[in-house]
């Protein structure tokens, strides 16, 4: 296990170093099956048109996600692990050497529905993002505390959902705040469509430091 | 891995020989975190009178769903897996170790919240669930498909957010049909109780059909 991580991690370290050479600013979005991944991957395709955005799907199985994302607009590479529960920064790579990566501004990276085993590899992304969302209880961050803690940034999903599911969103925050301060945090709704616009503004904010750095 | 499934499928073997002779009935409920595992054994430990019913609970980290478990009437064994993405055969078994097995009619397995890497892992119960819930997306067999063909039955959570969610129930029944025609298929709402009588008599039914046989 310990040479399992180590070989990813070296990967890992190659991934962000081409990132780096290519001013892409890349995001791994990790979260449990159907905390709106994807959904949100679309909405930020449709309203970011200052960048060029490319993703690359992970999936046990079927490319429907890809096919969503190729939709909305932006190129997609799809991954299916074949019955693997994570993405791990090999595979990303083989994925990067098929994309105009000079041509990329921002990298999306979905992982494989999980809330545990995609924590444990780091995929070379210069930011992880932990999505929860309402319906899932305010108790996740506490239940699955390697994610968030892993994570520079947190999303919760689902807002427009609040009038319908006993959520402390309070003291979800606060759980987060524990296991890690520094954490950027967004409520969003990609039924609504709240919050989308700070998300947007922010990763446009990170690729222009990047590329001024 | 072929060693590690080799030896934990012998595990669930003595765990299922171990259930057979005491009687008890024994279901095992893997979903993805937030989907209701808990709130559904909250509901049928309370709606479920006729029959002496404990519970393992398997969590990547804190006892929260054991307190949840007891405060609704039924012992609760919790196993925290330190950071491991499901259970095994032999950590169920060292619960069921102290247990009260000649006591118990019924025994609800919550794995960890995970909808992909429980599958590979039998515990020895009679039945393995699979819980999904509305807010998580019609689509999730296709997605998860290993859950879905590997478990006797399904049921579908959160019945009252379908006015508030984008769901097809049609098309999640026919991709469960399609995985695994013989699983029987219950549709529920632990916030309302629709459904969970259906359940309960369900259960009740197969624990005399074991008594019985």
């Amino acid at each position: 296990m310990t040479n399992i991580l180590g070989d990813n991690d070296a990967a890992a370290q190659q991934n962000r170093q081409l990132l780096a050479d290519h001013n892409v600013l890349a995001v791994d979005l990790m979260g449990s099956p159907g905390c709106g991944k994807t959904s949100i991957l679309e909405r930020v395709i449709q309203q970011l048109k200052g960048l060029t955005i490319r993703v690359i799907e992970g999936d046990v199985a079927t490319a429907n996600d890809a096919e969503r994302i190729e939709a909305a607009g932006a190129e997609a590479f799809q991954i299916n692990t074949g019955g693997m529960c994570h993405l791990n920064a090999p595979m990303v790579r083989r994925a990067m050497d098929k994309m105009d990566l000079a041509g990329t501004d921002l990298l999306l990276i979905e992982n494989v529905g999980n809330l545990v085993c995609p924590a444990a590899f780091k995929l070379g992304a210069q930011y992880r993002f932990v999505v929860s969302s309402i319906p899932e209880g305010d108790d996740k961050p506490e239940k699955y505390p390697v994610a968030f803690r892993t994570s520079q940034g947190v999303i919760l999903n689902k807002l427009d959902l609040i009038p319908h599911s006993p959520f402390d969103t309070e003291k979800f925050w606060d759980l987060c705040g524990q296991l890690q301060p520094h954490a950027v945090q967004f409520a969003i709704s990609c039924t609504t469509g709240a919050g989308i616009t700070e998300l947007c503004q922010w990763l446009t904010e990170q690729h222009s430091q990047l590329t001024s750095a």
